[in-house]
């Protein structure tokens, strides 16, 4: 008798065809979001396993809010949906990348086009300030979001 | 007597210019790994305070590695290293963002450029087979890393 090559669980998860994300502790998985048209990283968040479901379903992108503890659908508040054009998952499956047209001002609550509108100077040591970048406004967050 | 305005934590972590990397409970940032040239996200990776330090100072990618737990300079084992072009955090600096110059075949220890050479077939449902996409090997990880 021989026995069956053994497909190493690793192998499965990295060769095959078979979607099996691989939530962490805490139920989710890591999601890179990226603007389709210019390719900049808008946001990074994280998707429980109805937030996966729902982004694959509806081709609308969803979270899931760490601090509120509560499924998000990006832009149920300010309007700024991300219509989901290309999902992609990484070798190990505990992360997503979704290249999205991004609706309204941007994707960042502080008013944004992107989260990343700040650079860390490199290879200067003791200069630890940030520079801005590309970190104009694009919309009013106390408008979109109200003032409390 | 007047008091000082307000100026809560969010705002200083959003608006300021002072980096104040907000680890999590494990010490660790995620960080998105981008490719400078292509713009195509390479890797989702972790970065504790030590990783996060020698990035900036060296200009070339560290991270901290969750399953050996401890710190690893990218391309130590593969010779493909790579070197950060711009490094940008995002408003409330617990992610990181790094464009690079990937050296040697590839960012993926399968062999491949990234990590997400799948695709998750959205608005088709029951239909979970990932399409492969951008996945040919551009080096050959047994001869790269050793048989095991």
């Amino acid at each position: 008798m021989r026995s069956e090559p053994d497909v190493s669980k690793s192998e499965k998860l990295e060769e095959g065809s078979l979607l099996v994300p691989q939530f962490d502790a805490n139920g989710l998985l890591t999601c890179v979001t990226t603007d389709a048209n210019s390719g900049d990283v808008l946001m990074v968040a994280y998707m429980n396993r109805e937030a996966l479901e729902k982004t694959i379903a509806t081709g609308e992108a969803y979270y899931y809010s760490r601090s509120r503890r509560t499924l998000w659908r990006k832009g149920e508040s300010s309007g700024h949906t991300q219509r989901v054009v290309e999902m992609r998952i990484d070798c190990d499956q505990d992360a997503v990348w979704i290249k999205v047209e991004q609706a309204g001002g941007g994707a960042c609550h502080t008013g944004r086009r992107s989260c990343f509108y700040r650079a860390v100077p490199l290879r200067k040591p003791g200069a630890a300030t940030l520079e801005f970048r590309d970190s104009e406004k694009t919309f009013d967050p106390a408008t979109v979001y109200g003032e409390n």
